[in-house]
């Protein structure tokens, strides 16, 4: 633990059990990739498996962060070598955020103050603007690393076995045996991917967005009302990357939210997402139709400075589609969609973030911030999931992409909410046709209304399944969604029910190191190794918590069983017994069978099974 | 609360919050289905929602159920009055359960003795003998009654917007606007539903399974080694039907499973499913190899007379499989398969469940026990998922089915367990085409094996996939899968998560009615009404407990927002007054942008889209 007293931010540090960081050198010394490494039982004879990394320094004993110094800024070097930034005139010494004397007892600023750079003259400084130069950025090559991790080994073991033991239903992303900083690169200049790094943000650890790279989570953090403070919100950023959170959004509303957002930059080592129309509203006082362009450009301004790596911008919510909302069930459920639909509506005019988006991006190339197109009406019900709203503003968030593509900006779409199972592939689809394959970035979907208090659930559904469809960043939903600001443990739970989600699309994608921790973990099932079991639990805390409730006693951490099945009915015991015993037995009968002809050995299901499978989703006596 | 001093069982009784107990009456007085009835605040100006009741007479405030008397016996006139049952001679007096001496402080036996009956002769007494003779019986009016409720309302209502505003993707399943009890029949006499009803569990509310009616959930409940007791496991039961299972399986093992299963089944009112195996295993002294027919047979006839309503046989594992499983990463990793493969392993024999399956037919149609059949070579991890073991047993079920259908036994079969999403429907497409269409009844699947701890979501992920796809009913997985035990509150989660997967199934399948609690929370919540919010959850007290951690004050029930995003940034609130103050502006701008020209209304998604998008399900650029 690391406690800092003013303010008192407390975050969890150390690493996670068996678990060591380890880094890999790329190009040049100063790419040093983190990955965790952990190491099983002497019984397995495996070597350490590496998984992919988000927690930062946090977990390596080897580092010391000081929330009050914050991270280091190992970017700076890339970014100025580059030549093409200068520092901002005057931009450590603006002012710190909303009204900072509007209330008594501020939080605190962060102690250290930076000068923020953006671009030289009207240059583009973005990965997009180098990726369409040709140039392999070391953020590039640092994500093609974490990316690529595994891959290798994997193809190994292929090769081993023949070849074509790979599998996986692409739905048309490209899945390579390894991923260079080449493939990287081309795929930002396409526009299929994202690699979110503000200039202002040297602290991070570069990664990407994309169908064609592993399925990413994001996790919501922030403050709301009175409700939390910076320390609370500190914390929940380092526990949310601990548990696999790719990236954060700061959706702080209320006070203090550039002093929040300061603490969560300094500290974060992964991407920072912030949607700037909150602020905004704060600096008029709360009030919708005072808000202006110049009020909202102002506030991108001072956001990018401070190295805000993506934000969200509903700018797909016109005028004219409001009225398509007057039958829905749910009508606008987004924040930022429903604060612009009051302001349109107020001043009878086309909104500003739609009229002046072109506006937008040039201050967002200045700095490289990603824009997420916000989808401002999504369905919030099952009742409005698919509806002409929806689609209106999908159709506007491909033409805005188009116009920040040619700007050299980069370019995600959000996307819903509530939709009913049978009705997630359209969304993917439509996306992808709509947007030109930029990444698509989902709340889940929820795939019903009914359950509140479990919605990390009824969404991780949903979130699976468009993950798999080819969905590239998967936005948590907590427990507490519908019902109340989330704490650190709906934090937590949230994370994990995401990472499932997202583990389950790479798998059923076929990414071919996707599958090195379910066999391994499976491995140490069946050889009761429970330790190893543990460390490569998504959770190793829970499941250890879990067994331990019955079976305390450290011998049972080597038992044969647990208490579920007991000894005499533990089906891994007794088989793993009974296939000892009869190894070479079985090996004969195998051997007879297989000579006696083969009809009892149905073959493994192939890839024309699947085909077959998979043309029957189409409708059947549905209506 | 209703305890009870000896043995001291305790069980939650008392309504949800804002619900009722109605009762629908059908052709016959003594036909009276139960339905939970929640009334919505008088602001809402709709009817109460009715809701499938599986709670029994324990949320009926005029019921006064007593553990140690047993649930009223009220279909003991059906079953007498078609004349072809009798007495067992001496059942009543028979040895109750395993060596019951065996041990000291054995717990009590269930206070009360009911003779048992057997069909008349070698009759068929099984509600799929009725159907076959055109027979509808009283338990099948009473399932299609609970069926069929609120799909006349959805009817109407599609009338009234002018049709065609079901929706849904059926795979090939029939969702017919009304289940008539007709309906019902002809489902279980084309095999293709199960009504689970042994003439000795008079005291059961029937139910159907099949995949053209509401997908079903089941809870495993049940004593292990010395972890449990019979109060906690009776009290368990009464939980688990309280959140919404719709059978419990009894998977004791150890001492006492007699006495439990008794307790059990005199107090419950959905159908209750064992594994005859494990009693039989305690019977020989837990030693696989002395297992034989004779003792399982006692056994079955043992557990018929009690009333079980269905088993779980793993007949179909057979010797010449077991070598398909040695290369795999889990071996067997199901109790009553493994305990099957050790006994054909020593004795070098085929299994006798095998070898017996029709005389274990004669002896389930004397009761109407339904047969599950186990799929005891189902996989324990993604690394077995569709291998050649797995299916072969799977071939063998198909052909154990139609012996089962030739002696009018009710078929069910069991699936797996551990699949990645994407060879999920060839499960479901080979079991339909292998097995006659009979009820699929699956263990999750889980999509991942990385999430010990949390595999109620890895599997509810696969279960709401695998019943919208015609799984008729998913078995629950709670969180203690893999790790321990389930407890009380892990039933509950694991309860919880597996309504929400056959929820979002049945609205994906377009069950017609499905969708009114969705629309009804969904209003709630736009509404404010939070009381209604709750009382419409699949966990009301968790929702209101969720809500009230950060606004307790009772007048935050009428709120117009919540701690999530605080009264200033709620969307709801926002959109909510927007729509208020501009209602009519926006009728009247819907009218102009409507005339102007359509491009800007892209249509609601047609099902031609649906059947486009659900095409290009096909592999692409997969290997």
């Amino acid at each position: 633990m690391n406690k800092i007293d003013h303010p008192p931010v407390t975050v969890t540090t150390g690493p996670l059990p068996a678990s060591q960081k380890v880094h890999v050198t790329g190009s040049r010394d100063d790419i040093r990739v983190p990955m965790r490494a952990i190491t099983l039982h002497a019984s397995a004879n495996e070597p350490p498996l590496r998984v992919y990394d988000t927690t930062g320094p946090y977990t390596d004993p080897e580092a010391t962060p000081n929330i009050r110094v914050g991270l280091p800024r190992h970017r700076t070097a890339w970014i100025v070598g580059r030549g093409d930034v200068a520092p901002v005139d005057g931009g450590a010494e603006r002012p710190q955020g909303t009204a900072p004397d509007d209330h008594e007892n501020p939080e605190p600023a962060f102690p250290r103050r930076h000068r923020p750079l953006r671009a030289w003259g009207d240059g583009s400084v973005t990965q997009r603007a180098y990726a369409r130069r040709g140039i392999v950025t070391p953020e590039m090559e640092f994500a093609a690393i974490r990316e690529t991790m595994g891959r290798a080994a994997a193809k190994d073991a292929d090769h081993e076995n023949g070849g074509g033991t790979r599998d996986g239903q692409t739905f048309g992303a490209a899945i390579p045996d390894v991923i260079t900083p080449a493939f990287v690169r081309d795929e930002i200049a396409a526009g299929r991917a994202i690699l979110p790094a503000n200039i202002n943000h040297p602290e991070l650890e570069p990664m990407v967005i994309g169908r064609n790279f592993l399925v990413k989570i994001n996790a919501n953090i922030g403050t709301a009302m009175t409700q939390s403070s910076i320390a609370e919100e500190v914390d929940k950023m380092v526990w949310a990357i601990r548990w696999g959170a790719d990236t954060v959004m700061d959706l702080s509303t209320g006070r203090d939210i550039h002093a929040t957002r300061e603490w969560i930059l300094r500290n974060s080592p992964v991407p920072v997402g912030t949607v700037p129309l909150y602020q905004a509203l704060e600096t008029v006082g709360g009030v919708a139709e005072d808000l202006s362009w110049e009020v909202y450009r102002d506030t991108l301004i001072e956001q990018a400075e401070q190295g805000v790596d993506y934000v969200t911008i509903h700018a797909g919510l016109r005028l004219p589609f409001l009225p398509l909302t007057t039958e829905r069930v749910t009508g606008i459920v987004s924040r930022g969609g429903s604060i612009m639909a009051k302001w349109c509506l107020a001043h009878h005019r086309e909104s500003f973030l739609y009229e002046h988006f072109a506006d937008i991006c040039d201050i967002l190339r200045a700095y490289d911030i990603g824009v997420s197109l916000g989808d401002g009406l999504r369905p919030g019900s099952i009742a409005d999931a698919n509806d002409r709203a929806q689609f209106a503003e999908l159709e506007t968030l491909g033409a805005l992409t188009r116009i920040a593509w040619e700007r050299d900006v980069q370019v995600m779409i959000e996307g819903p909410g509530h939709v009913p199972l049978h009705k997630i592939k359209i969304n993917m689809d439509k996306q992808l046709q709509t947007c030109g394959e930029a990444p698509f970035y989902t709340l889940g979907p929820l795939t019903t209304d009914i359950a509140p208090g479990y919605d990390h659930i009824t969404s991780a559904i949903g979130a699976a399944l468009i993950g798999w469809f080819g969905c590239a960043m998967l936005c948590y939903v907590t427990p507490k969604e519908h019902l109340g600001l989330p704490d650190r443990d709906d934090v937590k739970t949230g994370v994990i029910a995401y990472k499932i989600a997202a583990h389950a699309a790479d798998l059923a994608k076929g990414h071919p190191a996707a599958r090195a921790r379910d066999d391994a973990i499976s491995r140490a099932r069946f050889e009761f190794r429970w330790r190893d079991q543990f460390a490569l639990a998504l959770d190793p805390e829970t499941a250890a918590r879990f067994h331990d409730q019955t079976l305390p006693e450290e011998g049972r951490k080597s038992a044969h069983f647990c208490s579920m099945c007991g000894p005499k009915y533990c089906a891994m015991r007794i088989s793993g017994e009974a296939h000892k015993a009869a190894a070479e037995g079985l090996a004969r009968m195998a051997a007879t069978f297989q000579d006696a002809g083969g009809q009892l050995y149905p073959p493994r299901e192939t890839a024309a099974d699947l085909a077959r499978a998979n043309a029957a989703l189409e409708p059947k006596g549905s209506s």
